[in-house]
């Protein structure tokens, strides 16, 4: 039983007592996604999959606004196109579901085994810079057919041994940006372009504050030259990779063949870039704004913003209050937010209020509104906020008209509470004692709620981040863009000359 | 060589001289899609990609004003799954991607080989319904958690070995929706009403007549009570299936123990549905409309309504052309057809105005509107419409207040055009000799263009069926819900009682 001092919580366990497993049970009460019985795969329910859909138009919109379109390529990648590229087969063969046949038939037992075995055997695709590539190397023969501004919303499989919903599962939904140019110069400037849309989706969609970033050698992605990223932290003051951009220089257009004719007459090979973001983005979401009551969603992307409760246990009165239900619901979704309609929507099922009203606050929709005959005879409401818990009797008049203000105002507080713990859990080292101090956990039964995002001066070699990712399970999370330059001159560690100030911390 | 007396046609071949080809070429003209080095899988690119974008959301709207949610199921199905409905393991079984293995080691030769087998083979979904059924088992456990009314946006692969661009591919786009309900008649209902949805699509979006119909039990979906269809005829007057809608009685519920507690407190299976539609429809909207000059498109469904070509071989004049463009496309886009904006755009490459022109005819644009100095002038449009060839000059003024009623008459036109050909191409038969005719070739240079639907009673046999598959190619593509029952008493094949009045053609 818990202590009677402790305030009851929806959630259970707290934040505080099992971080990993309030996260799984936020997701059970909000109803988002559960595993399915096919090994790392998971299933996203209707309230999970709008999170995603609405994450799609608009970060859809982003990309066409950038002047990106839409396509779609082969789910399956020959084995053969994979080993093109040495460090990209490195990264991706040892994880990858690999088809092998073509039909199956009724075996000795009368159970169906593999049949007709194919040439080649494919792999589903993990990324597509591969089958991409050839493509576009058919696509491209001069300077005129450049740049290619190509997104793609897929499916991609990557065999991973240990799963968690949304934050890493074997299959996973995710956008992949592939662009060719003509030259270096402007290849680096979509990766960094594509960088800043991701920030700006994470921190004015999500509220998800993020710092962008380079990773380092052993970090980047398998085949680039640089690898860009945005890094948010969790609750629990781990990072979580939100989105990365790739500058892949030649390394793939030299691997596929992409070449061109250019302006001068010249053969030259492409330079290309990929950048992509995923379901992952949603498991972000609910570690930054949710609390011990379960989900908590910034308005911008709420499946709703607004449920309107009926308070409907005087029977006399049922009519009347569903009837000002309606006319409030139809009055609200009038109004417009952030350039979309307002989403509302009435819950006239016939539960207990408190079960009802519970059920919404584990799904986090931003405002609840109560109705009951007292209300209205009042003309009034009596609204919840769900980022504060903030309950209070509003007139009708003022809520409706005030509504897009309150949504915003909602967005921006759950942006500057979440850039307010991360500053909080950010500390600036100087030294290596103090440096594993700050991961070393202090108290052995809450090992997650220490550390945070370390600022360290640090020579830029493997050693160290081999020592650090050994001795503290502790990662360069980036070089950030901002203030990636150290502020002293030696590495904390070795003593060396400091080339960077990186950004360390514990991560998904 | 052309024969003189021939117009010249942007398509070569024209659809007489050698349809399937001139398909292909409408397709490679318009670059709405081509085959990958994957076999059977295509590659869809941007023009082709924002159709099926257009389609879906359009369908998108259409399911969620049914009540409709969208969620997504895993892309694996365990073999063991497949097993568990004995008419569908036999449909799919044949021709599916099998997963054995999750790892890619070097062989011998350096190359890569599939390592780490799996414990049991999956496949790559052909359809969801064993998966899907599964989960409901694991959801449902009351009368109260019905109905469950789910679609899914996903990739499905199915072995094919014929593949030809959107109309049959390995891998293909679809949605796929899977309902579960309380009773018979509440399956039955949906079944019905998500035909009905299809249709209203198929004619309204897409402009494309379709008959309604349900399919006989040698062609119905496997593991499916009941399949119902929609048929459209492609201009080789052959017919295309364009969507279907199971009712699939209790025969999935019962291989997947979906089971619920009734309001009487009985244990009952669900009755269950799955309905769908698929990037085939984009090979219907080509074949329907298109003509030899290329690509026709449905102004619903039309990535772009209006593009503007300036007339700029006049340097001096340039620029003022280039601002009277970027007013007009102002001016268009801020109208609204069909509850969504207007869609413009303007061309302003670098090209001869005949090449220009001609890139635009073949993709099929409803409207092309050329503005030069003189035009602007006399604040005068020359306005070509893609549909009747139809070119004139118009006000700008009259242009712009017209637009969505001309839009409108576009998307009239072209249905009224597409029933006209399929009412030509209909014939009603009342004995096998005039069938046989019918179906027959008179010309063997040109045999795809004889025959068409022919209504005509039948016994209902599959003996039937198989004659005239085996002797005409041809097949039962429904029996209509309108005119369904048989006009005389006798089956015209074999004399026996008559029990429908069919659709008969050859089909894709």
């Amino acid at each position: 039983m818990e202590s009677s001092k402790k305030k009851k919580t929806a959630i259970e366990p707290t934040r505080e007592q099992d971080y990993p497993e309030w996260y799984q049970q936020v997701i059970k009460a909000a109803d988002l996604a559960e595993n399915s019985p096919v090994r790392g795969c998971m299933v996203i329910k209707p309230w999970g999959y709008s999170l995603w859909e609405n994450i799609q138009q608009n970060m859809d919109k982003m990309f066409k606004d950038t002047g990106h379109t839409n396509a779609y390529f082969p789910l399956f990648i020959p084995v053969s196109y994979l080993e093109k590229e040495a460090e990209h087969v490195e990264g991706f063969a040892k994880e990858c579901a690999v088809v092998t046949h073509s039909r199956l038939v009724p075996g000795e037992d009368g159970k169906l085994v593999p049949a007709s075995p194919l040439e080649e055997p494919l792999i589903v695709r993990p990324t597509s810079e591969t089958i991409i590539g050839e493509m576009y190397a058919r696509w491209v023969q001069s300077y005129r057919d450049l740049p290619i501004l190509i997104n793609q919303w897929a499916n991609v499989v990557r065999w991973e041994m240990r799963t968690r919903l949304f934050l890493r599962t074997a299959e996973f939904l995710w956008q992949e940006g592939h662009t060719a140019h003509a030259t270096e110069a402007e290849a680096v400037e979509e990766t960094e372009k594509m960088l800043e849309v991701y920030r700006v989706f994470a921190e004015e969609y999500m509220a998800m504050p993020v710092i962008t970033g380079l990773k380092t050698e052993g970090e980047k992605f398998p085949g680039a030259v640089n690898t860009y990223c945005i890094e948010a932290m969790m609750q629990d003051r781990k990072a979580l990779q939100a989105g990365t951009s790739h500058f892949l220089g030649q390394n793939f257009s030299k691997a596929s063949g992409i070449k061109f004719l250019s302006e001068s007459g010249v053969q030259e090979y492409a330079w290309t870039t990929s950048w992509g973001t995923s379901t992952r983005l949603i498991g972000g979401m609910i570690m930054t704004h949710s609390d011990d009551d379960g989900l908590v969603l910034p308005p911008r992307l709420a499946p709703l913003h607004v449920i309107i409760l009926p308070v409907l246990h005087d029977e006399s009165a049922k009519n009347s209050v569903l009837e000002y239900c309606e006319s409030l619901k139809k009055e609200i979704a009038a109004k417009t937010y952030a350039g979309r309609e307002v989403r509302v929507d009435i819950d006239k099922r016939d539960l207990r209020g408190g079960e009802k009203m519970w059920g919404w606050v584990k799904k986090g929709v931003p405002l609840r509104v109560e109705v009951g005959p007292r209300d209205i005879a009042k003309d009034s409401l009596f609204v919840a906020r769900r980022d504060t818990g903030e309950k209070k009797p509003v007139s009708r008049e003022e809520f409706v008209a005030n509504l897009p203000a309150l949504l915003q105002e909602i967005q921006d507080n759950l942006f500057a509470r979440a850039k307010k713990y991360r500053d909080e859990n950010s500390a600036e080292i100087t030294n290596k004692e103090d440096f594993y101090a700050y991961f070393t956990p202090k108290n052995e039964k809450k090992p997650e709620m220490h550390g945070g995002f370390a600022f360290a001066d640090y020579d830029g070699s493997e050693e160290v981040e081999d020592m650090l990712r050994k001795d503290l399970k502790v990662t360069v999370r980036c070089i950030p863009l901002e203030g990636g330059k150290p502020k002293g001159d030696k590495c904390i560690f070795t003593g060396n000359p400091a080339k960077y100030r990186a950004v360390f911390a514990k991560s998904y």
